[in-house]
């Protein structure tokens, strides 16, 4: 059931023992939101504690360092920015239990009693941001710190289209509190390890141009992790590079994997269904971003790829 | 002679046939500023023009389009983000007729009669917001744009700690007026040339890591430049890459000139003082940002470089 803000403001208000959920693959907005409401339900005289089916990725330890462990047996189990129940990952036990989910997802499948989502809102940080107001609490540094690194990571820093001027007012107040802003900033738009940084070299080494550079492809082999040293924090966020590049209409990044088999990743300029070409392909996902796994060698992974790609480009006609 | 806002908004209405004035080699601030002033003159009847000593760089096409010339003898000259009348570089005859200098830059000479300058302001774009309210125009979807680009730009997006929450404020009413800022962000901050790429990645592939990593280096050689078909503003920025690596205090970047010379630029973490070691080998700059020139083969110049380097990590000690 959908509620609204101050509905879920009165939740929290008489919940006590509060088990808060996080998605697995943890991003800024989940670890930044789900520690600022823990935080929060804490200065309230709650007891509460943070729930994830996998560890915080290493950038996010300076956020994890201000959170102890509490123990006791949860009363209230509260989602925060999960859509969907799949996303739970290992701490699936819990999709049929959720009280309260608050998340800024469209696609929220209201799997929880009570559900608060705005798809407005750039990330569940801001919505937290309107709830912790209805609260009457006064966010300190901690709370703050958490806040923007939710709302900076999920608007790439205020860069994209979930971006509004609401957004930028929340950010307003919450550096006003006094946080070390232009550190996390660089923490995670400007700085990177040298693993990412020989990883990107690798991968850019890789990167072939085809069908009058409207499509760029890059792959990440399992000789160059090793050879690197990278992990997935390292290579997250690779499969952006091919499409940035100018007039790049489909960029490819292909990660050969443990077994073999190669994962696809796809991103696509507008005038391209990133998802039709990926689902032709066994795969699906959205417009613009979506994936695949192929089988087979990377040259035949290549070639069925480009393939796929030349049709959806030429529009079908071949 | 400083002045306050409202003596700057005064200055303006009582202003006709206005010559604007933009610093050299102009970025993002300079020319959304001088844009952005051009047309609200306009908007309150006045003839008035931009002049800048250099072309503006491609990227910022989409604002020159909204940009006719006018011709008319100019009565005021108003100078735009020029801290010093050095930066007017070939228009240096109207270094001492600067009637009015609208200003961000703590390091403004003062040369203009009458200067309005806000040290605290992240743009000179965010200063003249204050001053078209003063002089109550409203802001319409063009100035606006301009706007948006001059503090993005000057901000990284929002990213660096000259970002106020004033800043964000600011950034929030120039999203209502209704501007295309997701693709503005798109095209500075996450749209690449092919050439850009190609220089960065040659770029990468020439770097070394010394003294245990701390320090950093890269070569950008003709031959690079002419394989790739890079110019400057596709290998503007790439001095910045060396230091964007985790833990590297020290980045320099050396580039190949048309006449055999190394221009070297320098970036250090907040512990040592790029300034000081460029003083050593004839350069100077900002103690975070310096650069020199120098002579010799490129294997004696990154001698000199990573030995005065070494020098600075190790305190002077040998």
């Amino acid at each position: 059931m959908k509620i609204s803000a101050e509905e879920a403001a009165r939740c929290l208000r008489a919940a006590d023992d509060v088990l808060i959920l996080m998605h697995r693959n943890p991003d800024g907005d989940a670890i930044g939101s789900g520690l600022a409401l823990c935080h929060v339900l804490r200065s309230l005289g709650k007891r509460a504690r943070v729930l994830c089916a996998d560890p915080f990725p290493r950038s996010f330890k300076f956020l994890e360092e201000t959170y102890t462990q509490d123990s006791f047996v949860p009363k209230t189990i509260v989602a925060v920015d999960i859509a969907d129940p799949q996303l739970l990952g290992s701490l699936s036990q819990y999709a049929a239990q959720v009280d309260l989910c608050i998340d800024h997802h469209i696609s929220n499948t209201l799997y929880a009693e009570k559900t608060y989502v705005v798809p407005e809102a750039s990330s569940t940080a801001e919505v937290l941001m309107e709830i912790f107001d209805l609260l009457g609490v006064s966010v300190d540094q901690t709370v703050a710190t958490c806040l923007y690194t939710g709302m900076a990571t999920d608007t790439g820093c205020f860069k994209y289209g979930n971006t509004s001027p609401h957004t930028h007012r929340c950010a307003a107040r919450l550096m006003e509190v006094g946080i070390p802003y232009a550190e996390i900033n660089y923490h995670f738009f400007d700085c990177k390890s040298k693993a990412r940084l020989l990883i990107e070299r690798a991968a850019l080494d890789s990167m072939e141009f085809h069908f009058n550079d409207r499509c760029a492809l890059l792959v990440i082999s399992k000789q160059m992790l090793a050879q690197t040293g990278a992990d997935a924090a390292d290579y997250d966020g690779l499969s952006g590079m091919a499409r940035q590049v100018e007039g790049v209409e489909v960029g490819i990044t292909i990660r050969e994997q443990e077994n073999g088999e190669y994962k696809v990743s796809l991103r696509t300029a507008f005038s391209l269904d990133a998802s039709a070409i990926c689902k032709s392909l066994g795969g699906g996902g959205h417009k613009q971003a979506a994936g695949c796994t192929l089988k087979g060698s990377l040259e035949q992974v290549k070639q069925t790829l480009l393939c796929a790609v030349e049709t959806a480009l030429t529009g079908g006609k071949s």
